[in-house]
């Protein structure tokens, strides 16, 4: 989230395709400390309001565990970043609120460590937990990750937990997020995400894994005719209730996570 | 290929269900020299006759430069295998025949390394190559290998190879297969790498990663309505010349590569 | 650390063989929430008794930023585990402390990361930062992790930060950690972490790549030997600052440790 | 080997300084078909030449079998490179012969595929195996390649074959060759593969990773003095076996040689 013009205009353009979420960054966390960091606590009313017009609910990355209580009331959906699905600390706290917790594949993780993270938040008291298969590091280098869908379609058939993909961060290019959108409903997944931009060049970070309003409309056509292809289609109107963002498309099933 | 009875049941099977090769190891390389071995020459005449029988072209493989003079008159396609992927001696041979080349990533090459392996047989004289994604060893264990889908994607917008995938070998599960051919398939492959035996629990190699006949059927169903909503239906009957296995679906872009 | 009587007994093998300091989990975190989690509050008691009985200064692990002010005037090192790494937040909050910092390597972290960890640390006011490679997560399996020794090397030439090497749990296996432990020393390594336990067999965890105090000793003469061909004798006694320098060997109780 | 000159004197270099082989690329194979090939067989004469005017043994490498017949009488030793570990029918055939086989470690090898290659040599009756640990391929980057020295320490306590490194390949990176050929011989390795070049900033291939002269002299005073230490004094003169045993220091005009 960069501004709040920035902001209404991508809720504009998503909610109109179809997305379910309003994702934002308040409390951005980067691997370079000198990066852009988010807007902090200013944001939230910019993102409250515009959440509000659009009926888009809001996701929020966490990652202090002091930030939670702050958070709680103003967010649909809390996420755990790549970075601190082993920051056991922050997942038992966040096993204490009652909110959907997004987690975050770590791109090292193995799938069994995966699940045990589940288990911190849900152990906790909290099982309203959505896993997001984001990428993983191997040797390769032309992509920015290696899209683990695999990953996808073996926690389909040994969770009851929703799973989504981002094909955004999972590849770092931005003409590979199509196919690999389409390939991840393909294998299975409950919803996406999808960096939506205005002017994707213009975005201050992660510029070319954005998709433009108007790729993403481009997207959503052909992911509906795979999704009903094979009997699942797209679930709208955007859920009342739960997930991820501007920058989020959740297909159909993703709506039984809001239970 | 273990039996004339068990190929000729596999040809009969797969070739109902819409695949359009026939692939058997012939000189078969394992990775435990004490491992079964394929049948050598004998197995070229039963390999022959069933061919011909079920007009069902033959891919077979090739781990020796030795070998090429005497398989060239018997198969339709050379198979490189995974482990033979850096083995230029062996690619600038199959440079010089005129037979198609199944060229399978090897599972520690970068997408860059394999294209460079393609130049080795296509600066000899030979361009008839199809890429083979098979999935790339990486630290996650709860499958084989973590199948690169993204390397599909990627190697369709920058090279006019066609690539197939082998989500047999790629996931070494046999539940997640369905779901991967699916998604190779959304992703843009042309074609499918499939495992089909009689009955997988008694294959000799690889039990865990065939599929029966029936399920082999249950995939082409949904293969297709996913190839028909992207607007690339499934190429059918079986092409005269080209590619792929007892065990392989091409689906339609495949027969690009028969030109 | 389990217990006073195998923390004094541990403490008294391992500052005879000239180990420097005291490490132990007081919130131990672990990858399974239902495995031991270390002794918690209750251990500080302990532990501050035995690291006065025997001089040896204490270092701990911090997982949650919420117990550094508690822990503060307890230890005389903090330790960050492999899972934290990326734990920014918990990174920033121990800027702000006085103490040492042992920075381990997350196990599938660039070395270039590891560096931006630790700027989170330094600029946020604390500079004495400890580095400890304690092996990444690589697709061979004979070996628990691939400990990458050339990281050390590289470090050394490029910061000057003190670099430790965890060979215990950087290869899992008992009998490789005297040679790795020389190796380390001859690449260059400022320190080594290693486990100790009376009896490695009945350790609750980690047995398997623990030393028992006479394989400790034996190890400790060979490094010695090596140390002085290269002209850097080992510190003792004990060095008075808790930051390492030139080969320190932090250990003993070391068994509950690290991670 | 790039020209007669250029031989002559790095074998008057090394020879001095302690190395057991003369090394060289006789049938180079690159990843790249358009880069540098090797002198063919024009080369051997060379090679032979020098070999016997400096007394060392002559070690080349093989990367296809229908070359072995041609070189046997001509070489020493023959060496598999990295990329031709999973070669079987080449690793067959080397069975064959009455040379010792340098067997370069696969960069993306299982420690148990590496030994199982080297029983594709041993079974075809050549039990002159000798094992070389060269990097593998992770996701670090600052390195060329990580060296997995816990390789070579597994190896020594599992198998009665030597064991070299090769710290030139295995980093990439120059100043990295001192500090982790100390390592290698700490850890317990036989041997060590160093790249030597009298001017290495004009070498045709692997400029950064050569040792000039002058830092190759430096090395191997304080590789002796680190093997002293450890009672495995470095064995000169050269060997007249050539299969290096406790640590030989091939070398030499290595510029060329391995991979």
């Amino acid at each position: 989230m960069e501004s709040e013009k920035q902001l209404r205009q991508t809720a504009e353009n998503i909610s109109k395709s179809g997305a379910s979420l309003l994702r934002g960054g308040l409390f951005k966390m980067r691997t370079d400390p000198q990066s852009f960091q988010g807007l902090g606590e200013r944001g939230f009313e910019i993102f409250k309001k515009v959440s509000r017009e659009f009926g888009l609910p809001i996701v929020s990355e966490v990652s202090d565990q002091r930030h939670i209580e702050l958070m709680e009331p103003l967010v649909d959906m809390f996420q755990v970043g790549t970075r601190n699905m082993y920051n056991y600390a922050l997942l038992k706290e966040l096993g204490r609120t009652n909110k959907p917790v997004l987690l975050k594949r770590g791109f090292t993780a193995l799938i069994d460590e995966w699940l045990l993270a589940s288990e911190y938040i849900a152990s906790a008291g909290n099982e309203r937990i959505i896993l997001c298969e984001r990428g993983i590091r191997t040797f390769e280098r032309a992509t920015r990750n290696t899209l683990d869908l695999s990953a996808v379609a073996y926690l389909k058939a040994r969770t009851h937990f929703p799973v989504l993909v981002d094909p955004s961060h999972g590849t770092g290019i931005s003409d590979l997020i199509k196919p690999m959108s389409l390939a991840a409903a393909a294998a299975g997944a409950d919803g996406l995400l999808i960096e939506v931009h205005p002017e994707p060049a213009r975005a201050l970070s992660d510029a070319d894994q954005a998709l433009n309003p108007s790729q993403f409309d481009d997207l959503m056509v052909d992911l509906e005719r795979v999704l009903v292809a094979l009997g699942r289609p797209l679930r709208r109107p955007i859920p009342q209730t739960t997930t991820p963002s501007n920058v989020v498309v959740l297909s159909h099933e993703s709506k039984s996570l809001s239970h």
